[in-house]
């Protein structure tokens, strides 16, 4: 029987190759189709010679996939995966036009207006520790921004308990490649090595995603702060999230620190991609797999909850969640293809 | 007339080297005396070849000097220090040993009963742009730590026109250098390149130091939590406060943001070493010299205050502040020695 | 039927992890027994986070094993094997302590008397490059050094076609990680950031090694100059060959170029770890798998051969390399396990 | 009396900004007037917040000044200077158009024709341990690239001395800087770090320069082979450079590194910025100022000289050096301005 077809269009930024990388390596599909304006009719191996083993050539439109992966740039995806999803072809967009519910949302933050405002009820937000079921049987998944990813990871089990009041605070540290591969002085080597910045502190396009699933969990009048920063790595995503505990909802000190930790392991104790760790995790734990994993306290002076989360903003961030969406949508196992150990140091 | 004679105790880590190249390039004093244990009785350019221009040989014991710097480690800081004091010789301290006004507060946070008690009063917070006066007329000036020179210049100016609530959240990025010379798993290249991760969760040292300062600035009941974080470059610290306004003391939206851009304008106004920036600051601004940037922003959407503070580690945050501090006991032009750019890219 | 039972003899090591990381990814073999001295009795995960996947303890001692890798330094490696030598398991030693044929090469470049110089001709270099036979048969596989397997692959085409004079210099350029996870200044994050320097100019241990093996192709009179650096990354070798051709044997210019080019390409043509490129290669295109790149060329205005080569020094210069023997010593497909792309970027 | 008044043309890369920096800080000239098209009518410090001290505004087009500094790309700096020259100004350029002395290589490494031959001759290569004489008295300056200067460095004391044969390698490393501030994936952060590779094989535009030089040290014939390689860190150059001994020239063994060194010593011993190490040296030691290291050394095994130089690729590999050129056609002390201790860490 011959394998599901799987095509990715935009295969040229960073989250396109890693899409080709780990796809080659899934040994339950086939990658047939990568398309690549700049590089149509090249060879794959001949832009990216980390990819030399995958021998296909640049397409300059998709050919004929049961699956397909778009990672091209907002705006532009919605418009290549309207016709796809008219010729009854499974998605996920790797973009972020299909992740907000309010069409109303996308002129502001992202300067258009959506062309398929029906679509976004029925396009599934991928993040599979929430939406496992819906994944499963959606024609469309939106593949989730690698800052929401980890920050609604790592509060999702406090605001579902009710614990954590609405003002929240979310620091996030990320390595360049989350930028892409797009040149700009912002990823010039001289301009980002030894030095940290925050940036968008007027409102990062993943605020209105972030705050939407937060909602969706049961926080009201959220009221969240998302400040990132851009620090001088190339692959990781770091979040430090800050909340106030709703009194009474759970004790203080090392008590309170123990519930908060069960209450989490609980939460994700089937998650094959999510560890509750036991101390402060490093991104580098995570170096080009799937995990996300995340460290819950309580501020033993403040009484203020800490959740740290991190993964690897170019597969649990990108393009291993994506797979684990195709996953779903296929059937399949959904840690398919995903197995690897992240690489260390 | 011979110039003041300058002494370094315990010159061999990052702090200890950093002042000798800042001291030999002052114009007002001399460097005559560097200590250091393993190394004594070597030239100091052959430990440290960038020091070759210095004729030095590290010596195992001070010689006359007018000040000395200390950059031992804590509590044998205090033990060198105080057969100086008793000399008469002024003194700037590098380590924490009379930082905090409140012995009791040592054995908890370092570990051992502070041997001087008697001293606390009378030592000087190093912090000049708080201090000046005392500072100018100090024998013994306690140079602040790295972390809470960034934090509390970042909040001094919000703090003292108490526009801000004590709920005060201190995430801070910090570059290696900042943990020392010493060696450890923290600091292996291969452990550090490509994480980063939080650290120091159930309290850093130097949080006593920036809540006595807070409250010193007018911040009842600080409850301040403060999480650092190790990032993969060598100097530098980014520091980014949050803070919720009290009701009624500043506008919202863009005329608060003015508002509060003017006070921090006008706060550090006749500062030489702070400079309050127009946009969200970079490390990479002060590589090498003894400015710290500042930038103050309202959240358009939650209210919250939002202080970005940024500077080296080892100049601001060490031996830079510790000459500017030297220059207010010797009555010399605070800049004297310090003017250089920033290094960059 | 139950799989090869797998042990690691100290596993603390980088090259150590790299092999369980490895190992527990091969799908023909099992890995049931790490050793280590210091972590002895705790879980593999809870000293290596990364690990976690793997449900091992730090045993003390090696329990029954089919195949041992020693990651032991070298002469303690000696010391450890004989003894399994004797009880008939098949070893990779990844120390370096099998690989010199004439024992009297051990006092003076290792600072010990061989053990058991008898063993050393049963020993068989593990470059299945060059003894894939041997290796298939071999109880004891001596894992080649990083540099080794860079400098060797890249001119054992020109020596075995004899086009190359023997006077050679070969100027390699190393991460950090091929330094190993011991602490010293040397791998201290501040004092390798931003720097690059060359080392071990009197002797580096990798060159009898080279040099044995550049003798055993055909090389009379070996004048070898190595020259080792250290630059800031974690991963990877690049290593630059110069040779003089020798008159007559290759033409020159742009037809020497691919006639230089074609005897690359045969030699190499079957090999599924080796890949001769068209422009010089990244390490960056090595990173986490198994592959060496290795680029030949001449320089148009001189004449003279340079040969670029690169590799993951933990993988083809370390744990990959020995997985790729054990496969072979397994009767087990040469690439099993290995098959992983780079990771990019 | 007023300060000489310095200009500089095309302020807004790499070399233009660390220009800035350095006459900023330099006692006996004033910096008058800085150029740049893209920036022009903004402030230097709203372009560059590291300089935002110095207070000037970028201009389109250069004012009165009595010495010019070009830091325009090749080709647009000669037409920007030649009505310099006319109008009697001094000027160093940072470029090559007026290094090479025979304007026939222009077209073919440059891709233009000269415009101003007649200009060559007397333009002097501005490297001053070479060149005193000539610079003191020159109008044009032709600042030499950062390559030659580490090279011919690296190198003139054995030529001059006649100890080596001209069959040279030169292997040099760059931090990521010296190719500039414009943007390309080369120079994109997630494509440069974690990697190294060689460049430009077919022959970089400063090999013709370094030919030049070592042929007029007295080497004839030279045959070199030059390769850089592009390495992860900002600043700093190293080379590496191998060279075959004259039979009976130098003695072979310790004596013979005793009496390379004494030649080294001897030939460098009253240059202020040239330090001849007993180590080999490292990039960091000269990060931010104006020093080469040079260590020269024999090969035991082979009689081969191994000499090895760094220097900061932006000072003494671009603005240092074009300033103490300045310095030197002023009449000024050499060191004016450039005494700075390197920053380590």
């Amino acid at each position: 029987m011959s394998k599901t077809k799987i095509g990715i269009i935009n295969v040229t930024g960073y989250a396109g190759v890693e899409l080709a990388r780990l796809l080659h390596q899934h040994p339950e599909v086939e990658l047939t189709c990568v398309t690549g304006r700049s590089a149509a009719g090249q060879k794959l191996g001949a832009v990216f010679p980390h990819l030399s083993q995958i021998d296909l050539t640049v397409a300059a439109k998709l050919g004929e996939v049961d699956v397909a992966f778009s990672a091209m740039p907002h705006k532009e995806s919605a418009e290549v995966i309207l016709p796809l999803v008219k010729a009854g072809i499974k998605i996920v967009d790797i973009s972020a036009d299909f992740r907000l519910k309010d069409a109303g949302e996308y002129p502001r933050w992202y300067g258009f207006d959506h062309p398929a405002p029906e679509l976004l009820s029925k396009a599934v937000y991928g993040l599979p520790e929430l939406y496992r079921q819906q994944i499963s049987s959606a024609q469309i998944v939106a593949n989730p921004g690698c800052y929401p990813t980890a920050a609604i990871l790592a509060l999702a089990p406090a605001i579902k308990a009710g614990i954590i009041q609405p003002d929240i605070i979310i620091d996030s540290k990320s390595g360049v490649s989350g930028t892409g591969r797009s040149l700009s002085l912002t990823t010039h080597f001289s301009e980002v090595n030894e030095d940290v910045a925050a940036y968008a502190l007027s409102g990062h396009r993943h605020l209105p995603e972030i705050t939407q699933e937060l909602k969706f969990l049961g926080l009201k009048e959220a009221s969240v702060t998302f400040v990132p920063h851009l620090i001088p790595m190339t692959r990781g995503i770091l979040t430090t999230a800050y909340a106030s505990p709703v009194a009474g909802k759970i004790a203080g000190g090392e008590k309170g620190k123990t519930e908060l930790r069960k209450l989490y392991l609980d939460f994700y104790q089937d998650e094959p991609f999510v560890s509750v760790t036991e101390s402060p995790p490093h991104t580098k734990h995570t170096w080009g797999n799937n995990l996300c994993l995340i460290y819950p306290t309580i501020d033993g002076r403040t009484g203020r909850l800490i959740v740290i989360s991190c993964l690897d903003n170019l597969v649990k961030g990108a393009a291993g969640q994506a797979i684990q969406n195709m996953n779903l949508m296929l059937g399949l196992p959904e840690t398919t293809g995903l197995e690897s150990i992240a690489i260390y140091p």
